[in-house]
């Protein structure tokens, strides 16, 4: 498998949508965000999206050159619109917004309509934590609904990701990020190409019956929640607050049906940062110190797994798939970028 | 088992807590918080606790006439300390101070340190989602730890509650209120009561192996946080906001280690409410309309079951089992209570 360091993977990518149409800036800043997820570990939300951002572009629901910006604020809020710009952007946009303001208000709200996709939330929320600023946020059902309810036997719900980053000053940020299906649709795909069954309790038939057979996604299947009633409950509040209260209904261009909803809160509002610091420390610290159960190495907060990827990626470099890498070359090569060129030496790092 | 109206027991409690030191205000309080309990169909924090928080008194962990009080605040922010009042009068104090606050600045976070035990955390997102607040409130590690981490093999943390409410202007609001632990200790010793086994996935022994037996409790047994590492990870959340950021531990009478963290949002930031209320509606419908699946008879939305037992219990009474009308009826008349008196007619409803 082909294993590039970050910067190549990163000049490839913002080469690509120069290309396509996208200012420096703009190329830049989500070619940063594509790698940064490979980096995190989460090949999925990586360069593999390139070929359906450049589709994407093509229908018109991304606008390369184009730019989220702010249709009312206050204080401590802000109704942004995405513009149809990269999905990237916009998060980015917002989620700095929402940093800004909570920084100086303690607290602050963001919502966003008119978004494109914005791929692993916790790219955004990580972005605060940074900042010393705790971050929620919540996506709900854009496009086709691929989720059943508790207890229903048909789809109504997005994989609805929620994303909640925890700064923690004298390490990386602890996050939960995830999907609140039980598995995500890449992955029932590429259990099908792998001849496997799935595991119990994550998928329907479209007749609403359990089944382990990724065989039938395809014959309208039917995602469940994580969790049973449990998972669905956050699913549903996913859905309320990036829909209904975020507003994004009420644009009536908004790609499916739902916004983003973002929730900042400054770490420092109760204490000093340096004593939140030390409480988060001694937290992760007993939590960490848990003896492994059989079957496991040790404890890992929520979060780690991605940090322990950034570090190994960081020093060894990024392996990407053959079938990836010819995909992503031959959509460079189709708007005239000198793939070899802009990857220079170091490939196979 | 008798049954009883909700006034009835509400004089009953007001009864009891007055008796025990609180003024007529407070006492009031905690018994319309514990019936309200009942009413939603939680009777595990209900009346059943009456002689728990006698005992709590006796220790001086409940202090029956203290109020909590406003340790620091901005227009956007509290630091509330309980004051060792009684939880349900803390949190419902927290719960309106942050309402008022997202009321007038469309956001608002409270931290609460040194409260007493508050039950059911609906009891007060709800309280704020009647007034078209959406509100979420998480609470940490209280006293022992009972729940092991994803992985682990040990407890390390409560059985963390987390309590979404969302507002809902033509109906009951939409309610996440669970542990994320995957079972209540309760249930447990229920299971063991009765004889019967745990389900798959909820408890492991001392010694970290997965077991179905309610007796390990017994032994050492540790809780699962459910939904594997995706409940985990919203544990965790839990107890760094209701910790750490709370600043719980900075007041070192606190029992254990964590406060509480509440965070509120006006429904009508983003949007008009009337429209905000449509927008719900039709979110809230179309869960609805899915088909159930096989072993169900309709899809709920979170909240919903609760919504149903209180129009229940409010036409046909509070069922109390034998052994909890004993036990609180000797609470009772060991405060000089006239059970009978303060009762009435209209016993067994």
């Amino acid at each position: 498998m082909p294993t590039f360091h970050a910067a190549q993977l990163q000049r490839l990518t913002a080469a690509v949508f120069r290309a396509a149409g996208a200012p420096d800036d703009i190329a830049e800043a989500v070619a940063d965000v594509l790698v940064d997820n490979h980096l995190a570990g989460h090949d999925s939300h990586g360069i593999l999206r390139i070929p359906e951002y450049l589709q994407h572009i093509r229908e018109g629901s991304i606008v390369p050159a184009a730019r989220p910006r702010v249709l009312q604020e206050s204080p401590t809020t802000a109704l942004v619109s995405g513009s149809w710009a990269f999905g990237q952007v916009t998060a980015a946009f917002a989620a700095d917004l929402a940093i800004e303001k909570a920084l100086r208000q303690h607290v602050s709200v963001v919502s966003v309509v008119e978004a494109g996709h914005t791929g692993r939330l916790a790219a955004f929320t990580e972005r605060a934590a940074r900042r010393n600023v705790a971050m929620f946020m919540f996506i709900g059902t854009v496009e086709r609904p691929l989720t059943a309810p508790f207890g229903g036997a048909g789809p109504v719900l997005g994989t609805n990701p929620v994303s909640f980053s925890v700064p923690n000053p004298a390490g990386d940020p602890v996050t939960l990020d995830y999907a609140t299906s039980a598995i995500a649709a890449g992955k029932v795909r590429v259990a099908k190409a792998r001849g496997e069954q799935l595991p119990e309790g994550v998928m329907l038939t479209r007749d609403g019956q359990p089944t382990t057979d990724p065989e039938e996604w395809y014959r309208g299947g039917v995602l469940l929640p994580f969790g049973g009633h449990k998972g669905y409950a956050l699913a549903v509040i996913a859905e309320l607050l990036s829909g209904p209260l975020a507003a994004a209904d009420a644009y009536p261009g908004v790609v499916g049906r739902s916004g983003i909803f973002l929730f900042a809160v400054d770490a420092a509002t109760f204490r000093p940062l340096a004593a939140y610091g030390e409480a988060v420390s001694r937290t992760v610290g007993r939590i960490k110190a848990v003896p492994p159960a059989p079957g496991f190495d040790e404890v890992l907060v929520p979060g780690e797994p991605e940090a322990r990827a950034r570090a190994q990626r960081t020093r060894d470099g990024i392996p990407v798939p053959e079938a990836t890498w010819s995909a992503v070359s031959e959509a460079a090569r189709s708007l005239g970028v000198d793939v070899a060129a802009v990857i220079g030496s170091g490939a196979d790092a």
